[in-house]
């Protein structure tokens, strides 16, 4: 029997989870489309928790990647110059940083969004001489020590099996109601000299927390956070792992803002293949890394350097990010309209651009939705500290079509639910 | 001009390291060679810090990527179940683990080796409810938090920012001198419940210190700590990422000290080509992870699958083990003579397998020694503290005559320094 | 000429601080009077900082003193058993425990407030098992480590050379405005497992801030907070090294929220005398030290047990309390007209009992005021973060004429200083 | 029934414990004798644990307490002025400061030898910048968290409920063996860049460990860690609480070594009387405090002061440190004596000075030997690890007389258990 999953129940670790929620063995895949061994198709509306934002092995980057693999291109090298990745930063810099008025340097930290973050707090601590971060309620920044000191979520923080230091959380956008302003706490904390709270070296968030449930931080918000930081020399760090390259509907998540932020952390789809892949944004003025002071074995992934390069040809078309936007609007229209039609849901839309989904205030509901999508042959997550959030997380150049055709596929699952008669409300 | 590294200057962070050791643009490579934009020749003795023992773009492994890659083979599934995966798997198991007698589960962390140290600590201080770590004088695992607290380099472990907490240094093998044991001072300090130090959760150690100096363990100091881990019921974590993968001459490092540690963290070239990835080895006992409790986005790095599986047919051949040993005679012979035939070195070799090199008391001796190298077309690293270890680190599956080649670059760059007239001895 | 500071300037450390506020040598004191070295006659209304409740060598205990002494009564006894200890336990417990419904058992740490709050945060922490402590804005514990930690003072805090961990500080009432709940904030970050705050082993807190600027917790705030801590089991530990023993109108300061803390920290007046000493109550069920887990040399104070002992006839009267509570509205009537009478304070009046003061926007008016009260003979302190607070803190027992006399200097104090024409409201 | 230990059990705490070796209710003392409530006569050789060298109650410092009482001189004034303190800046100046030539600066922290430590901690990591403290095993410095985190013991250190950070524990004086200099281990850690321990602040040591055993440091080994210390730029604090004022034949314990700490630990024996009472000494260039940086309520504990200038009057007789050093000598043939007598002891003598014991290897002897004494009239304490360590400790101005009748007490306690049949060697 080809999909039996014995081999990793007998061979792979108790930690392993996604494969738990989708039990069968995937093999192949081709923009918004997986397959599995038994030949199934899948719609992912789950893109890899968004590393997979152009969809799978799209084309023009696999070509490019074969070319370079036939070729003998460097694979490994380190921190070493190579020329894939010599074009890689020329195409970032004429591609996005550039046309933004953005002047970042490149660091490269190893190949996953938890370094990006680590590498982001150390430097805040070095140019600052502080030690305190602030970070937000429901925050995710990845599993490392350091990034873990910086994520909400209790289980995970557990899992540290050490108390995590020098970290405050303070609320985030509406943590509290919607009529106080959450910012109004973090200012009164750090003028009152008597708080307990230090002058932090830096602020860490995202601008939609796709772990912790899609909440979103107001432009508003993000602006007057932005000033606070300016007031007392905080580094504002955006960590736009999951929320960056177009996931929004612009590259960078923070653009309706209009803030520069000090350091960006990137990874997830900034690859474009799904290569494992990440890189830290800095303020030259803040580039006082010491040659090697944060260094790694794989922070010179050439294969992801080529597809990289080639996934940032989407951004030369002006109409990229407008085609993600009317998506994004077909998204919130669907869901709206869902909350409308089944009350029995008790849910509300959350989260914004191409990285939505409904919160239901009933136990398990969302997840039942999961996984009866799953069951005809969509994969999507749920998100949020009671997993009470399912989330639409297709790849941002999917078609209409396919896009139509998961929303079919959600709506019967959410009317299957929504008859099932013993549905508490938490 | 193609070899002008301005781009890197000007749009790279300051963080960058090797290129500044190793001024080109690299393009191509193969087997034990690189070569750079100018079409300069480069013969391999760094081999990607150990990320790269089976050299450059293996012809096999290749044959296999692209084979996947045009197949449509899934790139990117987070841990869910994949054909890639279950056959890198049965093939770990049945190659490398069941004939060693070892049963260890297998963890997929971020594909970094300080993702896997994190995940071993997690572990460690989960099972035992201890939050203490011992690591070692010298030791090097991981630029995070968690990772750089066992880590003993000070320039590194002040880039965090912050007071590294939660770990005890204790003297590695031979550290104050020849005569003393230094498990004396462990065991002591375990035994005494006035000394200041608890029972800790974990030890983790490399059993040659790759970045450290290539310090190496003996087999009798090994078991015998491994003996005083079972006593008080620690840990041992073996951090196997560069010295593990037929380094030291065995597939793991810790072989001839015939121990079964309780975790083992593997990286770099376990997954073949220098592609990213890492795992973690546990035993089943140990196995008590809760689903998702350590995650990341590129776990499942489906081509490094590919390629890890291709890599293990290496093992299948009963004489390779023998053929790296061999090897490492030869560089064992040639060390041991250089030291004899230049005094004026006032070095000694250090390391063991292909994993050797010679540390010299004479000041800025091996960096020189390394960057004549490089002048004529060896690329070689320095280890230690003060960079005072030049490292041999070729392909373990190098080829006679390029070892030869390399052993006459490496002599005459040490012949050209000892004939310096101002060398001072520190 | 004997009131000369040079020794203190020559020998003393830097540290020294009322010393420079209230510059003078003073050498005899009788209830709320001290005399200095020139005879000159000061009224205390600062009974060193809470101190000193029943006022200057009361002459009961002064006699119950010397006659201890004479007999050549125990001095030094460790914990172990003594007469005068066994005094103190029984009078505590038939005057003060058993009419208020406690059955606390008694802890002698270290003769300090500092060392009473060590001792509670620690066992908080053993009979929980749990590390994380909440403690409020603005609140004051104490200069060691432990209770410096969960103490707000900015500078204090500094003062450590060290990141202080384990805290996590909360809101006080009315710490951003009068209309919202500072415990919803508590609240939402316990309730929500993604918060980032863990659910702590304590809260710690002063009824009335002593050091933090007279900002007071209402009944209703107190009896809220403590629901929720019994709804985590999270131990409450009320300091009332200040507020305590009458300070408020009441022996404790929390019985008008009609709460039973789980630990409450008491020093200062405790002792009746002004000699150093400390007790922790703690109840019953939760009193699970193992014998000698914190202890300390001068935890057996016998002095302080017989002046302890003899201070404590004050609360057999039922009507200490009585005047405690007349003389208290007398200084609210006071301060608030004082704040109507002059506008150009700016100020307000703040806290309660007789620990009440005046906060003024006016920088540096309540320094001044305090300046001038102490050259017309009168000792008064400044608290807040900017010492924007002057505090009246005379003797509880003080007579009438004495406080009607420290009204008439306050006022002069503040008449002068409000005339001044270079007011600057901050 | 007057000695009726009831009440103790009933209301005290159960972290009480020398009222469980010795149990029964004291009452009254002089000099080297305690009487209990059925007027049973006691031998002290315990002294309170070094907080009474000059025994209980000394005639003169009790006439001038008296009179000082007697005359309302003042009795607490937080850290204003007074004369009493005056008084007693003077005379140590005059008596033992000048003499020694050393021109510390004094300061007055909350009046216990954790208090001490605490001050000494901030300031060293103020000074210098550093957050590291390097102590020694089985020290023994207090029990708030700043001190405890550099004290040895296990179950002290677990009674903190969190890790305890910032510290560094280092092999004490023949830690491991007599034959290695354990400060070559820390050397090696302080000039080897990779050690994984940072140049500290501070080391922080007693040079006779009155709790850990009373191991001792030599004078060479002091002098060499003296001048590790300055190479480094490290204070050298020395925490005199126990060994200082006399104990082990001169004033400061460190002495015989010839050096100069640049701070120095006093509490304990310093007040004279047995009143709570501690100073820091700190060298005058780094006396960089703040005022109130580092304050506390107690620190002007003026009866303290009053007996502690009184005590100071023993060190005006240049004859009275040769009389403890005699006294030291007899005790230390008497101990010799008594280990080769007894060789069913299994024992050694330690210590040095008037703090001097014996170590039994056999299980429990040293407590049955306390024990014994006990029940014949002899207050004696144990300590070490496993209290394997019987400790004489009598007043340092103790008789002849009562000195040998301390002896015989104790020779007949050792008899009677070296005849018991079960001993066990562990």
């Amino acid at each position: 029997m080809k999909n039996d999953l014995t081999v990793f129940e007998q061979l792979e670790s108790e930690v392993r989870s996604y494969c738990r929620s989708f039990p069968t063995i995937f093999t192949k895949a081709q923009g918004h489309k997986m397959w599995d061994v038994d030949g199934k198709e899948y719609l992912d509306f789950f893109s890899g928790a968004g590393a997979l934002n152009y969809g799978h092995n799209d084309p023009n980057m696999k070509k490019k990647l074969i070319e370079y693999i036939t070729d003998d291109g460097i694979t490994h090298s380190l921190d070493m110059a190579s020329t894939a990745k010599k074009d890689f930063l020329t195409k970032l810099n004429d591609v996005i940083l550039k046309p933004r008025n953005l002047d970042y340097k490149v660091m490269f930290p190893g190949p996953t969004g938890t370094n990006t973050v680590e590498s982001a707090l150390k430097l805040a601590r070095k140019v600052t001489g502080r030690t305190e971060v602030i970070s937000f309620t429901n925050g995710f920044h990845g599993m490392t020590i350091g990034a873990l000191s910086v994520t909400g979520n209790s289980f995970k923080r557990k899992g540290a099996g050490i108390p995590l230091h020098n970290t405050v959380t303070m609320p985030y956008d509406n943590y509290i109601d919607q009529t106080s302003d959450s910012l109004d706490y973090l200012e009164r904390y750090l003028e009152d000299g008597g708080s307990g709270v230090e002058i932090p070296a830096a602020v860490i968030l995202e601008t939609v927390q796709g772990e912790g449930g899609l909440n979103t931080a107001s432009p508003e918000w993000l602006k007057k956070l932005d000033s606070i930081c300016k007031r007392w020399g905080i580094f504002l760090i955006i960590d736009d792992v999951q929320a960056g390259v177009g996931r929004t509907g612009t590259f960078f998540s923070f653009e309706p803002a209009g803030i520069k932020p000090d350091v960006v952390c990137l990874s997830k789809s900034i690859g474009g293949y799904g290569l494992p892949f990440a890189i830290t944004l800095i303020k030259p003025e803040h580039d006082a890394w010491a040659p090697g002071e944060h260094n790694g074995t794989f922070r010179g992934n050439n294969m992801a350097f080529v597809t990289a390069t080639e996934a940032l040809n989407y951004w030369d078309d002006p109409n990229f990010e407008k085609s993600i936007q009317e998506k994004a609007e077909k998204i919130t229209d669907f869901l709206e309209g869902l909350v409308k039609k089944y009350p029995e849901m008790d849910g509300y839309r959350k989260g914004r651009g191409i990285m939505q989904g409904i919160s239901s205030n009933v136990e398990g509901f969302s997840e039942k939705v999961a996984a009866l999508a799953f069951e005809q042959g969509l994969i999507m997550e749920t998100a949020g500290a009671d997993d009470e959030v399912f989330k639409l997380f297709p790849p941002i150049n999917i078609d209409e079509d396919a896009l139509q055709k998961g929303f079919e596929i959600i709506e019967e699952a959410v009317r299957s639910v929504a008859k099932e008669n013993d549905l508490v409300t938490s």
